[in-house]
């Protein structure tokens, strides 16, 4: 018989699928014919070492201290993006955006915010699985500065920070990057897991991350990998096959509050769950975010940040887009223990 | 500069991308090769006429007098999923579920609930934009029949009918089908939904969608098409290309409480609309669903019963999973009107 879980911080109910689920080994493509390795540098790639002057002025860089901005000689540059979803421009009357503004029929209100792109890295074909511990340290940091430095503008309400990996999942540009996409207004998707965070802490008097957390721990067989301050694990109620979370294990809402060398603990177990779906599942397409407390908000005991990892491997279909309940066709406990379990092997990588 | 929209029914908030906008004839994929026409009836597809014995026995079918159950002679078939994504089976407890229970840590209920296929008619190659008008009705009139059966089983609590076109929106059966799924809860979208439809009737003392409906009339510009009955149009605030709605003009919260002869009056609506998805954009994979009021609910004076269609047309990415804010890069008015032209030649349908 089928198996019904809830998603304690959306609400949202799962079907675990038992009449059509899959073994975990069953998600990995066919082999692929091998592809050509990519260059490490492409001529006409505005995100390559050499074209800086292709992409608007760097916001933030890495860079040698000799070099000059939006030149080489960085090791990664954070940029607007140039074809921007969201824009910081003045508009007449502010924002013109009343959040308190009920049901806004057939209202269009400018679209004001921000989108960066972070490039990770000036090589073209180290994705962010390939980065050394270091790099990828890096590249968290620079959420955390880029975070501090949005927060100045009030009108600005939360930051989304997100990849997605190949073009089955939403990359239109190959050049490895993260986007980022600072909104005036907090999505209903977030304001849900606040909410409900918030009533589970004046209920209970503690986090509900915490708690589940304290619980997996002891369960052990939804964990893929930990170390000292963070935990990748499969949550009970995955809505798809794989879909990890990935979090601190000491409460902090947001990056700004979480205690100092966050980014170097975070990056091996980024890192370490990287490379297993990469090896064990083939390379597959996956979207990736962090979802953290809204900007200016202090420290607040209620709200845990966390990163989602969602592969994609299956289709979304008409079911999910009606009713945002989803059939997950894997077992979270299975698919946990594939990952978990190493490879006497690691195949090309 | 970008739009922000917000879609009064969901709450959720559209940026209507400008930067990256595309226009509508960009959406129709470079023609394909020309595929073999499929076969009106395939040897081993448990669907087709003949091969009755190969699903489980069906619990609707619209069959000539002469025949019996389960045999040829039929228009259409209702059968249960030979694969249930949930069961109705008896388990211990009952449902074991109360839906009461706020947290639900780590508990998994027995998947209880219904899962039917619907055959929407005998021949294998055709499609649902391909059926009669007559036809077309009868696969409506089966919605409605199953409603009032199912709506029988007190544990039900909501029916979600849906429809796959093609693999890539998540077929997996070729033969032309639609799906129903009934919940043992209300899923928290349509509860969303149903909330602020409520809140907006208290407020106002109207219907949400009725007010909606009245100010499209007027306003013309992103009606598809129309009749009598039933309304097409591609809302204010789509949050994909060519997202659309099929809503009745007379209020109404469910199939149960519509005026007689709702079914013959939607199907040219509905036909007529996947003919110009179809020639317009190239047969697109789509996913088709009904929003509904609760089974077992009265007339709802605050609800309003619709279809909704979603083009496959770009690619769900992590910015839309992390947030459930969409970036349409269609402009729903041009969008509309592109639809709404009226070609000399119609291709090959």
């Amino acid at each position: 018989m089928p198996i019904l879980r809830q998603e304690p911080l959306t609400g949202e109910w799962v079907i675990i699928a038992t009449e059509r689920a899959r073994r975990p080994e069953t998600f990995a493509p066919p082999k692929k014919e091998k592809k050509e390795p990519l260059p490490a540098r492409v001529e006409n790639c505005p995100f390559c070492i050499g074209n800086e002057h292709m992409t608007p002025p760097e916001v933030l860089a890495y860079r040698d201290k000799t070099s000059s901005p939006d030149t080489p000689g960085w090791q990664l540059r954070v940029i607007p993006n140039k074809f921007p979803a969201l824009e910081q421009k003045n508009v007449q009357g502010g924002t013109a955006f009343d959040p308190a503004s009920k049901w806004n029929f057939l209202e269009s209100f400018p679209g004001y915010g921000v989108h960066e792109v972070i490039i990770e890295t000036p090589d073209h074909n180290r994705h962010l699985a390939d980065l050394k511990n270091s790099e990828l340290a890096l590249v968290l940091r620079s959420f955390k500065e880029r975070l501090i430095a949005l927060a100045k503008d009030q009108r600005l309400k939360y930051v989304q920070i997100f990849r997605n990996h190949l073009r089955e999942a939403g990359a239109s540009i190959e050049h490895p990057h993260f986007q980022l996409l600072a909104f005036p207004f907090i999505p209903p998707l977030l304001e849900t897991e606040y909410r409900r965070s918030k009533e589970y802490y004046e209920e209970e008097k503690r986090c509900l991350i915490c708690n589940i957390l304290e619980k997996e721990k002891k369960i052990k067989e939804r964990i893929v990998l930990e170390n000292d301050s963070f935990i990748a694990f499969i949550p009970f109620a995955a809505p798809l096959p794989f879909t990890t979370w990935i979090v601190p294990r000491e409460h902090a809402s947001s990056l700004e509050v979480t205690k100092d060398g966050w980014e170097e603990e975070l990056a091996p177990v980024l890192r370490g769950f990287l490379e297993r779906i990469s090896q064990k599942l083939g390379d597959p397409p996956y979207n990736l975010y962090l979802h953290l407390a809204p900007l200016q908000s202090d420290s607040l005991p209620y709200y845990h940040w966390h990163i989602e990892i969602i592969p994609k491997l299956t289709i979304v279909a008409g079911l999910e887009m009606a009713t945002g309940t989803f059939i997950n066709v894997s077992k979270p406990e299975e698919a946990a223990q594939f990952l978990r379990k190493q490879e006497a092997s690691v195949g090309n990588h």
